[in-house]
């Protein structure tokens, strides 16, 4: 099996995302990195990349974009781990050069930036994928499996919640890592929906395959200076009937990555967390609560692929962001998989930006779906 | 000790509540039964009552309250506990009588009704208690007044759940003991928030001290045919300025009696599961989280009073209960004790009418204090 | 329902099992305590019988005796709650006398003391209960009724525990509270085996209905200065063919009250936890564990019998000791009960002194059956 | 950072093992696969190398020895995960030959054998390690550095188990993937206490820096026609004065990979598990139980180190596996790590001999060290 060659923009030294996007590409061996643009300051970058062994060390995007589509064998993929705000230009950029993307979350700033770049990669006819990495554990998959196929019967009520408290001090409110995420400037409409909530919300649509239709919103600035939310609640209503009743925090103190899912249909509930994401509760109507292990026999196909040992040994987020990587060396290789879109980034962003508006509005209705996928 | 001399309305046969009084109230010797009207029925109430060692069986309420304000001894306390359209008619008889109240939640169908209630008892010095018996717990006094001497600084925001899936199956909509309280006529303008939700938002009330203020709600009738809400959600900002998030459902598979709480402040925050209630989760910020075990020392004095067994013996459900007979019997002795009030009561009704009408209106802000109790 | 009168000796002010007798015996109706001896001192114990609202207040257990068995209505049951070296003469006294017993465990110090007592009550007829409060648990008698029903099929191994660290700080070795434990002249042959370890040992047989045939021990002695272990390890061969591995500790730190039963047979296996005691984990050979709620559809009779609030409302210990005032009351009513007997107690002590043996010999392995029954 | 060249012999199509390792081996980009002998069968061995793309596809180990020494070039590191008995072959014969070896558990089968082997790897200076692999986890360094720096103070007890009931089925006993595993010819002297003991068994001794210096064993072969045990249980005194309670079972229906330690000190207890590795409960005396996170700040710097996602990212067993590669990469550049010894590996081999011949005597105790590193 041949690698793909693989370029990094963002990531740099000290970045936490950057060595799990370099792990999840190399652990099964499917990518390589072959050039990188890790830094704002081109020089630290550069020396970084070196360090890492990266052959083809660029100052810049621009310099890397130039660069790979005047060579005979550019990257053929980009991870783009750059702050928010960059991620459009980016992303668009190389799109437009027909390299396929791999794009952080949120996919764009603006929910006409996502519209553009779902158009240009439809054109293109490349990937504009977005890193919803908890898409990827098994028990993930199986819980979509299982609706799909009918185990719960109609979904009726999803709880999702992303829930943490590492933004809860005060005294660190001005802490450069954390002030940046509540200052609109940087970070657009919402924090911790947009930052951690979204997450919730993808994952509400992967496993029910029903999209945001409706949305009512509340935001909470619990900690003093502000300007945008540590704490917001959202009911939605899906394409499918279902309600969505979606809760993310960033200051519940005693929580960690408290991303959750409860899914409840005619037939049975779902109860799964990602902190302990090896085990699945699973209760059918009139019957008693089940423990669906990962790795265990009788699993659904997607939720075995998604699979790297056995039962009872667990697997944890690293090998969830994995999977993503080798949805991406499938459809690179032109066979479909579970990989977020560009669609689901703009759904996403639709929806935050929706939220956004009717929290300002005193949690008015507000339609959640981008003018592009509205069905007519 | 003397035994205070109680009497209990409703209850009968099957009843569920009926026998969680009787053990609750005898549990710590506090009460002797002297007195019931225990069915519907007059003759079966009076045979259920003999066969129980009733020494006054009674036909129904108004020919127990005519028998017992007519002898020289009448019970002291009575316990309500008859469906809940006929809580008022009857609690508002017995206090106008001068004897003390114990009335199952909902207090009244109407605000207006409990306002009267709360007047009454004030006029003739009687109490009308509130059965929120899940705040008997110890861990949950605890918890009050963790929040109370400062622990956690202000209160942020405050996750109250009530989640059971006991009325998911649609094949069972049908089961008379299911499908009143899915019917206005006999539920009023709630199903599953004024029978659960109402002990969660107790809760929140009790542990924070804070009053709901204004509310927005979503009310979701999931199995078809119901006229009212078997899942609803509600934002409220309570009288200190939190927040509280509040989740009830009655479709909820894989929970049972999912009365959850947790509250961040600005120190740290608690967590705490009914289903677990022997165990507290207490986040300090900047520390990790600790086990906070009922019965281990250095509790406060509310959750010591509160406790019979040592640490490592689970206390369960109705201790709690029990816990409120031995407050009741304090407050008929004179001494103040954390017994829910008629003014909890109101406060309760009120904020389930203003959820209604938010959930009728889309989910429009409204205010959830009654009249009686509004600040000037 | 006429209560049963009944007497207590020993639990007196300050004791933590005087007032779970007391709480236990009255929380279901079926006695009341008529006469009491209750302390050492003879005047603070009838000080405290008065206080109680006690009828008869004797000065000790002798005086009791005498006064009781002049009286035309003695008091049915005598509960033994006294210093385990005292319990062999008192429940001997009472059986002689033609009174029912229900006496602390362990029921004596020696083996031949137990023979002695199971003859006695043989003899007399009469009760001689052994109080193995948690064998009162509804789970813990569904347990039971699986495996006599087969749902396991053969077991064989069942894993045993009772781990507390209470008396794992050693500048507290010197507290009186907890140093007579590990003295000799005052506990014995064994300190944490005989106090905790017993009670795993009886719930072993209690579930799989196999008595201890062989055994062979490990005492430890962790904290400088005890004579007596603090942490004990055993094997058993039992009756069935099982085999049983127990451990008891009191030097665990971070376990409560960790009363454990794992059971695994050829066709399933259980879990059970007293610190969680109203879910059961059974995994069926080839199947998924499933969470069997106390109080839940389908349970067994016993279990049924031995709940009194719905699922998802927890029990706890004093409703599982509780029990076993159920248990009794129905045997002075002629109808059998699972309550333990004086034979489960003859058996117990005969296992703990020939764990003693074994430890002292360096684990060899003995005979851990009773003389009196032994099977010819 | 330069790729070592490493060699897999064994691990072919269909294995568990072979997977693992290549994922760990690559996981940091540490070990590059240039030679390979996968497969008892040549053919097959060499054409599946071929399809994982591995440069020297050898079919068999003497190939591989012969063509990797007659290089200039030889990989520097074989991994051995073959079946057990033929690991002391393979791994003396590459010792011999100056390349470093890790070796799966059972380093060998017989005592006199891995005593043979740590003299050769003493002699010509190399590596020869083993594959303990849960001693790679975090958390699991994080309690040997507690210990190391005295926050137990002494340890007392240590209760180690390695549970699952993968083996339980009796229908399933003839299953050639179960059967060799209980055949004497096949497995030697031991079945789930060196295939799954031996974790645990390592492991108390990692964390607590003690050895085995006696025990006593008892072995259960419950599935009928088994030769050797399905259960163990195993007493050991250890070299600093605490005792190991350890048990090890493959009938344990409803544990997965249940491996678990507690190790209780006199200033406090510690308890871990394998299924949930993320979390380490931490109780010191007198004190409430902490939750310790994974990845969160204060920890000692060998769980930093063997950390790689923040904290609330779960990390699973891949991972812990990969840190003894970086560990053996470690060795390799001639830094020191806490990758598991040759020594380790014999002294475990010991045990499971002694355990083994304790068990066939009734229980007696035998010492339990190796020859080589008894002291004098």
């Amino acid at each position: 099996m041949a690698e793909i060659s693989w370029g990094l923009i963002g990531g740099g030294r000290g970045s936490q995302i950057g060595p799990a996007h370099r792990l999840g590409a190399r652990l099964d061996g499917h990518f390589a990195l072959k050039a990188a643009a890790l830094d704002a300051d081109p020089e630290a970058g550069r020396a970084y990349a070196a360090e890492l062994g990266v052959e083809r060390a660029y100052g810049n995007w621009r310099e890397m974009l130039e660069g790979e589509t005047s060579r005979p064998d550019p990257v053929r993929l980009v991870t783009v781990a750059t702050p928010n705000h960059t991620h459009f230009e980016i992303a668009h950029a190389f799109v437009e050069a027909g390299i396929h993307v791999f794009c952080e979350k949120p996919m764009t700033m603006e929910v006409d930036e996502a519209e553009r770049l779902v158009a240009a990669a439809r054109e293109r006819g490349v990937l504009c994928a977005v890193n919803y990495g908890y898409s990827g554990y098994p028990l993930v998959r199986h819980m979509r499996e299982m609706v799909a196929r009918g185990d719960l019967g109609a979904v009726r009520v999803v709880v999702a919640e992303f829930a943490h408290g590492h933004h809860a001090d005060a005294a660190d409110a001005d802490n450069p890592r954390v002030r940046w995420r509540y200052d609109p400037a940087q970070a657009g409409v919402s924090a911790v929906l947009a930052d951690c909530g979204i997450h919730a919300l993808h994952m509400a649509s992967f496993v029910t395959g029903q999209q945001p239709e409706r949305l009512a919103a509340d935001f909470v600035s619990a900690v003093p200076g502000r300007a945008l939310e540590d704490d917001a609640a959202v009911t939605l209503r899906l394409s499918g009937g279902a309600t969505c009743r979606l809760w993310a925090s960033a200051i519940a103190l005693g929580r960690q990555h408290g991303l959750t899912l409860q899914v409840f249909g005619e037939r049975g509930g779902l109860r799964w967390a990602q902190e302990q994401p090896n085990q699945l509760y699973w209760t059918p109507v009139g019957g008693r609560t089940e423990i669906v292990e990962r790795g265990a026999g009788g699993l659904s196909p997607a939720a075995d692929a998604a699979s790297r040992v056995t039962m009872g040994h667990p697997e944890g987020m690293p090998l969830a962001f994995a999977n993503l990587y080798a949805d991406l060396a499938a459809e690179i290789g032109g066979v479909a998989s579970l990989c977020p879109t560009a669609e689901d980034g703009l759904r996403s962003v639709a929806a935050i930006h929706a939220a956004a508006a009717s929290a300002r509005s005193g949690g008015a209705w507000v339609d959640a779906r981008p003018s592009l996928l509205r069905e007519v």
